[in-house]
């Protein structure tokens, strides 16, 4: 298997790139690998390159870019908004996210949160290390925490707001897709659920449309990761 | 929330069920509840009962039996056979196949398999944990860890077998899906996916059909929920 790394800086044949601490420890005590091994790297707008490894120490490593092996291609225009549920679970829920092809990853605040404040950069270095590792040409954004009202008020009037709704009443998460246009976000509550006031102010957006995820009570990251993988396999990028 | 445990006792009214020690601990130091509170009990079998708290100390619970809440029934006839990821992911992958109400987990070993044994009983443990957490009334039966061979000599010719082919030449898991009746099981190979003769051996088995899970190389416990969720979703129990 291929090395694949994310990093900022430019990429174009001939450039040399030098890769963060992170990652040069993994190239050479973790991988070992050697000076003219391959290693691709990518950065979310010059497409997918091949580079060689030029020179190399256990703490820093250079690269010379050799050339394009895949085009850029953005993401399918997928967001996640969600509840970060506690502990390891938070971790799992960027991974299984990103590798699941998501765009934006925003967490939010509701009257029943236990997770109040996130570290936006440590939930971005784990979408950029499974982004790496699971062929994407791009890492997810990650927003910083919102409240619910702020992300009620600044909502894109031309973005549709999959909720997903534990009263069962709702339409099943397929019927709820198959009525919705892109572009999309999925919208995931707490433990516990949504207060009955935010549950009436989510209703009351034009771009939401309720959907219920089956008739157990999953956790937080399995929702999330439940709802994108439908939608992704039914109206995302797992067609054909 | 109403507290559910899974227990082994036959339930029936005025059944006195006394809660295993881990029970116990959660009952009286975690969730802090009194003599006379109410607990939910399943078994499998008998259906969920409400029961109420007779005697309590820090190490030792009483219940007993009040009246039946729900009746019995039965999962989704949906197995789950994989090859077990490392570390924590392993966890992950049985508490979401529970909470995705998978009937049967059965771990598989194959050549590029890096856990080779599992502990059934601690897995049969994390089952049950999801399951009284997911509002399920039945707890999946976990398998012993089996070569690939011998699951693949011991298949039952009725039971279809979703095989998740990194190839990207099968059909995506929707058509696959649609193109299958019940009952089904999935199967997930390990990182780096199955060896070229094995992918040869499952393709000449006449339950198989291939199914890819989209353009990005899912890790092994994202791939297993990923493809139960959609199952379920599309023609499983989540549907009305």
């Amino acid at each position: 298997m291929t090395v694949r790394l994310f990093v900022s800086a430019t990429l174009t044949a001939g450039q040399a790139v030098t890769l963060d601490p992170r990652q040069a420890h993994y190239v050479a005590s973790v991988m070992r690998l050697a000076p003219g091994d391959s290693i691709h790297l990518f950065n979310g707008r010059d497409g997918e390159w091949r580079t060689e490894i030029a020179m190399l120490t256990k703490k820093s490593v250079r690269l010379s870019v050799v050339d394009r092996v895949r085009a850029q291609k953005g993401p399918t225009d997928l967001w996640l908004a969600f509840t970060p549920p506690k502990g390891p679970r938070l971790a799992t829920l960027i991974e299984k996210a990103t590798e699941l092809g998501v765009a934006v990853l925003a967490p939010i605040i509701t009257a029943r949160s236990i997770v109040r404040r996130t570290n936006t950069e440590r939930l971005a270095a784990i979408a950029a290390e499974a982004a790496e590792q699971c062929g994407r040409l791009t890492v997810p954004a990650v927003r910083e925490a919102v409240s619910l009202d702020d992300l009620i008020a600044d909502w894109p009037t031309d973005r549709r707001l999959i909720f997903c709704d534990e009263s069962r009443t709702a339409p099943t998460l397929t019927q709820a897709i198959a009525d919705v246009p892109p572009p999309v976000a999925v919208l995931i509550g707490p433990e516990g659920g949504f207060a009955a006031a935010e549950r009436e102010r989510l209703r009351a957006m034009p771009a939401v449309i309720a959907a219920t995820l089956g008739p157990r009570i999953l956790r937080v990251d399995t929702a999330a990761i439940a709802a994108l993988a439908v939608y992704q396999a039914t109206a995302g990028d797992w067609r054909r």
